[in-house]
């Protein structure tokens, strides 16, 4: 494996790849990796024999009073285990290479950037598709994996893949879980004790929201109120949203309908820690 | 020559040519060709061995009350331009490949598109840089060509290509100019012969301002004040702007210095058709 720093160095020994014949698969990364990440770079590797793992804490997508200074890093140890993941290329620029002195180009997109996440993280997006951008152009992938987690994240990269016309395979990994159900993110080790215990009802709230679509519900208002009444029973939750949408546009459904794709979508405070957590809901 | 229409069979020949070791070479275009863009093909096959020239009327550089309507047209003739230029690929989308329903993604610069040409056209470069994104997606070219009429445009797109990485050289030409010295725009056919006539001031005035600067005059008031009252003497002519700026950074210069990359900038009104042009003021 080897790690590139330089955002032109990067950018070169991808296009000898490609002039190899190589097919990349770009697992884009804000690192402490967790299964989560190690499974995209294990998808990616079934369909590409060339695997770039990027490491960078982008703060566009932080707004001031968010964790940008105090997200997780340990580049030691995520090098290590992107390397027995089998990563071809760790990138790991520094702020400088990616927004250097006099930046001032931004990718955004309209629309879906400002509901849901966007409502409470109105900057969030436009700073995800601008570092997506960037990557893109550094790594030039055949395929770049996304995991489901950050459905709003996937639904907006797939958006700007399409419209600027990106040669890119957007792939959208299912989420990984803990024992207990709750989705793995970096943001986990913020959580206290009592945090992390209550933070399972997340998972359980959507397995309930499955349950029951699966007994015939078709109100979403009736399944976010069943939901909202879950989590409000751990003390240290407080619910930013519960939303059932159309999972490919996402905009908000009334009512779930059979062929049509659901996607039921919650953020919720534990103490200080924000998380994010969803599930698909099928009429069958 | 190859016409090519669909955005897809566009990015795909582009992606081959670059397996087949070619280069590629953009020349992007809104059509109506002239002897100024004829000059950029020119310049791309000095470096470039696989010529892509585009024709897009892109509709979301003008503003509501703009020309897009009457923007002038004539592909048959463009075509056969290109063909004795040397083109190897005309690309000529139509609106639904660039702009599909639901299209929602821009790419923006802040700074220096909201000054000269921005001021008075809030949106047009934001409509130039995400053509030129998607463009530059699309046909994956080594190099793009643009003139330096559009001083302005030149600047924001090599801006666009820094931050965000395009791997894409961008080369600005000369501009070309008409016997009486009025520099070549598809918009000049909107003059009438009145306004045709006064239009050549805008290089008289231009060629006064070098005069002025080889005399040793170093006070940007001074110089645009001369220029102005020359403008102004032209009954059918209300000046827009005419401002000094760094030739790199754009911003407004208030005297010249040796060594320091100066422009003057204009932009009049012939009743109503709004003619820009430029030439860099070197102290010796």
């Amino acid at each position: 494996m080897q790690v590139i720093v330089s955002a032109a160095e990067m950018q070169k020994l991808a296009e000898e790849a490609r002039r190899q014949g190589k097919t990349i698969g770009l697992v884009p990364t804000m690192g402490s990796l967790h299964a989560g990440h190690l499974s995209l770079i294990a998808l990616a590797k079934k369909s590409c024999d060339f695997i770039i793992t990027s490491i960078f804490v982008n703060p566009t997508q932080f707004a001031p009073n968010e964790d940008f200074a105090r997200y997780p890093r340990d580049l030691v140890k995520d090098a290590e285990a992107c390397r027995t993941a089998g990563t071809t290329i760790l990138f790991t620029p520094d702020q400088n290479e990616m927004y250097p002195d006099g930046y001032s180009t931004f990718v955004t997109v309209d629309g879906i950037s400002s509901i849901l996440e966007g409502k409470s993280r109105p900057t969030h997006f436009r700073g995800v598709t601008t570092i997506v951008a960037q990557l893109f152009l550094l790594t030039k992938p055949h395929r770049a994996f996304f995991g489901q987690k950050d459905a709003q994240q996937c639904a907006v990269v797939k958006r700007i893949g399409r419209d600027l016309h990106f040669d890119v395979e957007i792939v959208v990994a299912p989420i990984v879980r803990e024992q207990d159900g709750l989705a793995m993110s970096s943001r986990n080790v913020y959580l206290t004790p009592q945090e992390r215990s209550d933070s399972a009802v997340l998972h359980a709230a959507l397995c309930r929201a499955e349950q029951l679509v699966a007994g015939g519900e078709q109100s979403a208002a009736a399944i976010v109120k069943e939901m909202r009444n879950m989590i409000q029973q751990k003390k240290s939750a407080a619910i930013d949203y519960i939303e059932i949408v159309n999972g490919d546009s996402l905009s908000v459904l009334d009512g779930l309908q059979k062929g049509m794709p659901a996607l039921v979508l919650l953020a919720v405070r534990f103490g200080t820690t924000r998380l994010i957590d969803n599930t698909f809901l099928n009429v069958r």
